[in-house]
This record gives structure tokens, C-alpha cells and sequence, in this order.
């Protein structure tokens, strides 16, 4: 398995559909079914970026997920962060203090400060991790915005609005209300 | 399980007691058993370095393993690359394609170039390997000598030396000879 995996690329992947404000708040589901991928999936991941501040609930038979700050304000680290956990690149087994010469009683020097082999795995680990904070959805949304033609996007906001009003229609003809 | 695991922590250890040309050639056993750690495991660890051009093996009794190019010329990377392979940090599943607007037939734009979010996943591993490439087995074992006292290591070339003339003790008495 990758070290970041696909719960991080349908997250961010869902998380585009809510940068439009005019997406209303789709579902989890609605976002799965939009996207081709599974709804129990997706299910799991959003309450892990609710719990991180990454997007708020709304509830309701209208309700759904929206964005809980804006665009700019959530990097690729913080997707990251809050579907992994801060997973580290590398654990150190510290196997410094086993050396047959130290005869069970190594020295202070041999463990003082972090392992020059892990030290180089933890500045890896750093630039990994500046090159995820420096990208956003807003800067994500800006790339995906410059490759797709404007009518796509209307045409996903009719989709995710249809969704919405079935969900509307199909909740008042069980409660034998009129939508 | 870390992205970077114990394999490259064993394999870049066991790599350094090599760069002091005074401690001969050593087994992978010997090894594994100065630093107290698995010598199966360090078995395993040495036929990838070889296959990478990484060490060679030196046969005979008193043969094991040497580097095979000077400290400067391996990199933290080339010991990462020899031992995970090419093991890439994100697995995109090109989630592009499925979108329910599409109706199963998806438009050239849509699979154009690299997913935006597999971009920066990129980016962020190239950010990791250029920093795991610019350190290298000299770099490190400067860090090493800057902390360890010079006894430490002529006690060390002592015990390496002394579990050389071991095995070839042994195998000599096993063959009858006088060693």
C-alpha cells in the first residue's frame, strides 16, 4: 500500500466538488455516485475531515457537506493529516544501543540526539510535507478550472441539484406529504 | 508500516560499519551480530545492495562484503531505491473518468495530462527523494565521527577482526589444518 492512499485522492477529489459555492451541499453518497466510486467508502471519510474542521455537516433532508473554511485556508497536508494521521515516512527502531562492543552498557554518546539516519529520513519526511501545505483546494480548483470547460461545471450543479430535489420528492411522497 | 522501513534502517547501519576500509570485509552474520539485531534479516538485506551495485561480495573464509564504489557515490536514495524498490509514496486509481456527467462516455479534457492531485503527490515525492539524494554514506559517516570517540572505532575494527580469525579457526580445525 501507498504511503498516501486513496482515501486521500477521493477525499481531495470530493472535497473539489464542494469549492463551487453553487454546488449547494451534496451528500457523501451524492458525491460517490457522481464520481463512480463507492458510497461506503466515502461514508467513512467524511466524518474523519468533519472531525479535523475540514468541512461541516449540514443537516436536513437538503443536507450534506460544505466546505468549513475556505478553499485557501485547507492545504493538501491537512487532507492528508486528517485522513492518515500524521502517519510517519520512516520509524526509527533506534538500534544504536546494541553494538556487541558497548557489552550491554552503552555509552550516553552513542544515544544522544536523534540517529544521523533518521535525522536524514525526518528532513525527507519535512520536505514531503511543505510541498503538501504549499497546495490548496483553492489553488487545486484553480488548475482543474483552467482545463475544463465552463459548461461541465453547470452541468455538475444540475446533477448534484437533481440528486437534491429527488431526495426532497422521495422523503415527502414516504410522509405522503406534497414536495 | 512506514513508507521507508527497517530494511533501509538495518541496510544503511550495516552500510556504514563498511566505510572505515580498516574493518576489513565482514560477513552479513558478523553484522548483524555487532550491531545485536537479526542475522536472517541482514542475510536478506545484502544480496539487494549487491544486485544494486551497492557491495560486492568477497569470497573465502575470510571473505563478506566491501563497497563497491567510495561512500561519496552512495546516496541514502540508491540504498532506498535498492531496498523497496521503486516504491511510489501515492497510487493514483485515475478517478477522472467515472464521472456520472459523462454518461460513460468521458471527453478527452477529462483524462488529459497528470490528475491535478497526483501532481502534487509527485511534486511532494520528488521534494523527498531529492533530500533522501543529497545525503550520502560519506556525509553520514562524518555525522557519525563528529560524536563517536576514535577508541570506539579501533574497538570495533578489533572485534570485527577477531570474529575473522574465528571463523577461519574453525574452519580450519573442522578441515584439520593449522589456521
Amino acid at each position: 500500500m501507498a504511503h498516501i492512499t486513496s482515501s486521500v485522492e477521493y477525499g481531495i477529489h470530493c472535497l473539489l466538488w464542494l469549492v463551487d459555492p453553487e454546488s449547494g451541499q451534496p451528500s457523501s453518497r451524492d458525491l460517490a455516485e457522481l464520481q463512480g466510486i463507492s458510497p461506503s467508502f466515502v461514508a467513512k471519510i467524511f466524518p474523519k475531515l468533519e472531525k479535523a474542521g475540514i468541512v461541516q455537516a449540514v443537516a436536513g433532508v437538503r443536507g450534506g457537506y460544505r466546505l468549513a473554511k475556505t478553499p485557501d485556508k485547507i492545504s493538501v497536508l491537512d487532507v492528508v493529516d486528517a485522513l492518515e494521521g500524521r502517519k510517519p515516512l520512516f520509524e526509527c527502531a533506534e538500534i544504536r544501543d546494541r553494538c556487541a562492543v558497548y557489552a550491554e552498557n552503552p555509552p550516553a554518546w552513542a544515544t544522544q540526539g536523534v540517529c544521523a539516519i533518521h535525522a536524514v529520513m525526518l528532513q525527507a519526511e519535512e520536505a514531503m510535507r511543505e510541498c503538501l501545505a504549499r497546495e490548496n483546494l483553492a489553488t487545486l480548483a484553480r488548475t482543474v478550472e483552467r482545463k475544463v470547460p465552463p459548461a461541465f461545471f453547470v452541468e455538475v450543479r444540475d446533477w448534484l441539484g437533481d440528486k437534491s430535489r429527488r431526495r426532497v420528492g422521495a422523503r415527502a411522497k414516504a410522509s405522503g406529504e406534497d414536495p
